[in-house]
C-alpha cells in the first residue's frame, strides 16, 4: 500500500482539536472523512503534533496508506474538494517510504504564538491571536525567555494530564519578535524543540506575559523552572493564538526540488 | 454639542454595509446603538466613506454631535464595551470643531485590496482575501495599472446605480505589491485617490485580475478605459478583499503629537 505525506493547513476553530473523538468535530476525523470519499475503506492518520482545541496549524504534518496509486497533486486536490467547506487545507502532498512516519521521523517542531496588545477589541483577528489590552515590555519577556533555553525538567510547564513519560526537554529557541499593528503591538512567540509537553507552549507565554505587565520579574521564570512543580507556573493562555507553523525531517518528503 | 470623530476598524463580513438600513446590519447601526447607551437621544453619524457589504476597514473614520462632554478615550472605551461582541472596535477618539466634517473635510481615501492566489482553499483568511487559484503575472498587472493612473472619465469602472454627478475622477496611485503567503503569494492593490466612484476599486481590481492571467493585455485596459462604457469593464471582483485603510485630512484630528 503505498503512503502519501500531507502538510496540511488549518483554523483551530470550529475542531474540538486534532485528534479523532466519537462525538465532536476534529481536523483528523474531517481529512479521514475525506479519503473515506475517495477509498471506502477505514482510514487512520497519523500526525506529527496532535494540536488542543481552538490551536491552528500553518504546517501540520500527518501521513496515510491507501490502496490506490495517486498522482500526489491529484490527491491534495480531491481531498480538498472533499473538505469544503471546513476551514482545512492539504497546501503539498508527497508519496513517501513505508518506514517514513509523519510523528516518528520528526526532528523538530517549529510553533509561533501571536499575541496582540491595543486598548480597542481586535475585529479581523478575533480568533487568530490573543488579545491582551495592556502594553507589554518586550526586554523584560525576552529575559524571562532566556532562562528557558536548554534542557530542563519542565514539570512546571507541563499539563497535569501530560501523558509523557519524562518531563525532560531541549528548548532549542524561544525568539520573541515586535510587529507593528494597527493602535497597537503584535508580538509573535516562535518556539523550537525536538518535541514539547502537554501545554509547554502555552504555559511559557501565559507565563512570560506576567512578566512583560511587570507582575513577575525575569527570574521569577527561572525560579519557577527550578521548582519542577506545576503550581509555579503562571496563567496558561488561551489556545487560539498558537499556530503549529512546521515540522522537520531529515529527509523532508515537501522538498520537492531534492 | 461637541463633537467627536472615531477611527473605526471593522470585519465586513455579518454587515450589509456601512450603511444604516431598516432591515439588516450594519456597521452605522451598530456604532449608532452604542451610541444610544452612552446618551439617549436619536443620533446619525457621518463616515469618510460609505463601504458596501463584506467590505473592510482598517480606519474608517466618522463623527457625531453628542450632549455631553466626553473624555475622547473614555468614550471610545465606553462604545468598544457596548458593541461587543460585534467585530466592530473603536480604535481612535478625538474632540473636533463644529466646521469639521469626516466626510466633507476628507482630501483623500486609501483602500486596499488583498488577493491570493494558491492551488488550496484558504483556511485562517476565508472571507478576509479574495481566493483565486490560478498564478498571476505581477509585471502585466502593473502595467495595466499605470493606464488609470490620473485623471479620466472613469464611467467603464463605476456601478451603473453609482450616485455620483461626474464619472471623473483622478487616481493618485494603484500599486501592486506581492507578498510571501504559504504555498501561494499575496498580491496588494493599494489605490488612493480625493474619491472614488461606486465599485471602481473592485472594478479595476476585476479587470486587472484578468491581465494577470493572461487573458487581458494591458493595452485592454487603456482601451476599456476609453470607451467610457460600463461594459468594457472587466468582471467586478468579490468585496470581501477589500479594505478602508484610511483617510486623509488636513488638521488630522488623530495627529495627537500635533
Amino acid at each position: 500500500m503505498p503512503r502519501y505525506a500531507f502538510k496540511v493547513d488549518y483554523n483551530g476553530a470550529p475542531f474540538a482539536g486534532w485528534q479523532r473523538q466519537a462525538d465532536q468535530p476534529s481536523v483528523q476525523g474531517a481529512i479521514e472523512a475525506a479519503l473515506a470519499k475517495l477509498e471506502p475503506e477505514t482510514h487512520t492518520i497519523a500526525a506529527a503534533g496532535r494540536t488542543d482545541a481552538g490551536v491552528h496549524a500553518w504546517g501540520q504534518v500527518a501521513h496515510v496508506d491507501l490502496q490506490r496509486d495517486w498522482q500526489p497533486f491529484r490527491l491534495s486536490e480531491a481531498l480538498n474538494y472533499h473538505l469544503k467547506p471546513l476551514p482545512v487545507a492539504i497546501v503539498d502532498c508527497a508519496q513517501v517510504s513505508d518506514e517514513w512516519h509523519a510523528r516518528f521521523s520528526a526532528f523538530e517542531r517549529r510553533y509561533v504564538f501571536r499575541l496582540v496588545t491595543r486598548r480597542a477589541p481586535v475585529t479581523h483577528d478575533a480568533g487568530l491571536v490573543w488579545h491582551v489590552r495592556h502594553d507589554l515590555d518586550l526586554a523584560a519577556m525576552k529575559a524571562g525567555a532566556a532562562q528557558l533555553l536548554g534542557r530542563h525538567d519542565f514539570t512546571t510547564f507541563r499539563s497535569s494530564i501530560c501523558q509523557a513519560n519524562s518531563p525532560v526537554r531541549t528548548l532549542d529557541a524561544l525568539d520573541i519578535t515586535a510587529h507593528a499593528y494597527a493602535q497597537g503591538t503584535e508580538f509573535r512567540f516562535a518556539v523550537r524543540a525536538r518535541s514539547f509537553l502537554h501545554n509547554q507552549v502555552r504555559s511559557f507565554v501565559g507565563t512570560l506575559e506576567r512578566v512583560g505587565a511587570g507582575s513577575w520579574t525575569p527570574d521569577d521564570v527561572g525560579a519557577a523552572l527550578r521548582a519542577q512543580n506545576r503550581a509555579a507556573c503562571g496563567p496558561v493562555c488561551p489556545p487560539h493564538g498558537l499556530y503549529l507553523e512546521s515540522v522537520g525531517y531529515q529527509n523532508d518528503p515537501f522538498n520537492h526540488a531534492a
